[in-house]
């Protein structure tokens, strides 16, 4: 392993007395970050004005930080495309991906996706009618639910709850060999462990940036099309960046060169500003090691608090091939535990019903994070800390 | 007129030399978004993690900055969201639209319309399929246009490069006599005029933050829905955060209270923090105030400008009443004329194929500000200075 990963964690603002393990749903703040949007409101908006779209090169933006996203989800050049939500990226590729493949009717999914996935792909089927529909399995029956009636799957590699992998070479395989098209969600891969999408030949891949690759609150999704799609796939969503020619103004629009079509609207300046300085960070390490890294962190967890809590049980796989950077266990107080936990400083969070979820990001998390997250579980556990009424009110968010 | 417009100048970065006739395009930085943009990033993004949803009140600030601007287009309190970007909302209020009043099949727009709303609805009833039919025709002929076949208009209130303004009561009425419903794009409206949907009865309308709201480039767009539709309006784009209970995870999606359910994906907190900080100036001032004073300014333009530069022609109505807040001048070297005032701090923006477009915005633009662009135009046309080679190439963002 090549990484210094003391180097990686001096790039991030890490607040004292809080270990994080959150950073699968917001990653922290890169110091680069602060200085990087500061200059993008002061010395470009501020200076600049309309001129930025040119001299600060805003407008190439969401293709330039696009390409270095691409690099850790083994994406070719010039694939990779930022801009809106994870949930708007996951309704162009479907509605493209669906048109892609017209003599079939059915996306399928799993009951472990992110239900955003499975509420854009209802709201897609609704518009579009005439029989579409949306077909829903258990995570563990994907594979074999692939059949001539699909035309495209809907997959998140890493289950937000469980962090449960997908097998994404042999779901991509098995759809193709039966004729259906592929979307992968990365929300929980990007950042957090080897992707390789040319490599698996995947068809489409969406995924969001603010958890494991830290742009921030709101931060830019990205959509990935392959190469041999890219020129004749429509973007349902079409809007004026993603024209052949936005600035001619024509009343008919012409899909842009290659996966420019995805864009839509105005990109995001700000946030952007944010996702580029993170992105340097990333230049400092390679996903193997940070893979490798997760691997040791997540097992060292696993085998602390099952040592110390036997009430809480392993959700996650055992296997760390088969899962994402993340662990999660279960105990039907889990709500409170995790309130229980943050107060102490250790910040997880909690997923309905009874998930305790803890991410692990080699970036900025070591062995000794590790050792006392263990430590301040154990404790609040032998001694029913949690049992606290103030721990067990519901916040809104978690 | 109370607005002490010295004092909302005051509050803008508007730098040395730069008489700024574009804020119809991007707004300029309010010094106090620097300020809070800053604070997002250090005191909430890297203090409070992940708990910034809750503490900074991130969730919630889509609907309380929503509620700020409702203020300025006459929208009842409750009915405004921001988020995504203005095509992306195009989509998701005409798709609502459409399904409102199932037995018809036309979009009418009208071709004075900004292209990427037409690129949105062709997107749309591309998906749709079923007979669904994008109808355009030219602005003078939309009244007439509406006819029993009309399920929803989709007109920009101000052209984009006249500044031609639409009579929105009475399309509205026509509309609804008809049976049509009706989605008003407002990116030309909100801060440049005053504007009532509630009075006018629209159903729908959108718009864009970072021309005269000054929130930034990429800043949030909004959706307005009126309170007779917003409990049964069905949003396309059905994300997690329009879900009635986002932090439930059901596998099903169930629309959010009223305008709530336009919400999509995690909100751009950064950017919204931006347009946060603009709105404060907008509580120094009134519609009133500022449409008074615009008039002002663009006859004052106008007068100049024709009395100095006999060879270019209006392009925007005569009528103050009939135009919105800019003033376009027609001419057939309009792209290198534009170039020679911008290399002499004149600030406008050229629109093909030979529009010269200024805008007028009280908030930080006034008399003297006119009469220096008119002078600077003056002495461009007067001695040819625009006639040369470097300002004939064209840059791809004008």
């Amino acid at each position: 392993m090549t990484t210094d990963f003391a180097a990686t964690r001096a790039a991030f603002v890490l607040p004292e007395g809080i270990i994080y393990l959150d950073g699968n749903s917001l990653g922290p703040l890169p110091k680069a970050a602060a200085t990087r949007v500061a200059q993008a409101v002061e010395a470009e908006w501020g200076q600049m004005l309309i001129t930025g779209w040119n001299r600060a090169g805003w407008m190439e933006q969401p293709a330039r930080v696009g390409d270095r996203i691409a690099r850790l989800i083994g994406a070719e050049p010039g694939t990779v495309v930022m801009g809106d939500t994870l949930s708007i990226k996951v309704y162009q590729a479907l509605a493209s991906a669906l048109e892609m493949n017209p003599g079939r009717r059915v996306i399928l999914s799993d009951t472990g996706n992110f239900p955003s996935d499975l509420y854009m792909a209802d709201g897609l089927v609704r518009t579009l009618g005439d029989g579409y529909t949306l077909r829903t399995v258990a995570p563990e029956e994907v594979l074999d639910a692939i059949d001539e009636t699909v035309a495209v799957t809907m997959i998140t590699e890493v289950d937000y709850r469980t962090g449960r992998k997908h097998d994404m070479a042999a779901i991509t395989a098995r759809a193709h060999q039966m004729g259906a098209l592929t979307v992968w969600d990365l929300a929980h891969s990007a950042g957090a462990l080897p992707v390789d999408l040319a490599g698996v030949g995947a068809d489409f891949a969406v995924g969001c940036t603010y958890k494991y690759l830290n742009s921030g609150p709101g931060g830019p999704a990205f959509i990935y099309v392959a190469p041999r799609h890219a020129d004749r796939a429509r973007p349902a969503l079409s809007g004026w960046l993603g024209h052949e020619a936005p600035f001619a103004f024509d009343l008919a629009y012409r899909p842009g060169r290659g996966v420019e079509r995805m864009r839509v609207g105005t990109p995001p300046v700000l946030q952007l500003a944010a996702l580029e300085a993170a992105m340097d960070v990333w230049d400092m390490t390679t996903m193997a090691d940070v893979r490798a890294r997760s691997i040791e962190l997540t097992e060292a967890f696993i085998k602390g608090v099952e040592a110390a809590c036997p009430s809480l049980t392993l959700a996650s796989p055992r296997d760390p091939e088969s899962r994402g950077s993340q662990v999660s266990f279960r105990h039907p107080e889990g709500y409170a535990i995790m309130q229980a936990l943050i107060a102490r400083g250790v910040i997880g969070d909690f997923r309905a019903p009874d998930i305790l979820r803890f991410g692990f990001t080699p970036l900025y998390i070591g062995p000794e994070e590790v050792a006392a997250a263990v430590a301040v579980l154990a404790e609040v556990m032998d001694k029913g800390l949690w049992d606290r009424p103030e721990y067990k009110t519901r916040a809104r968010v978690t």
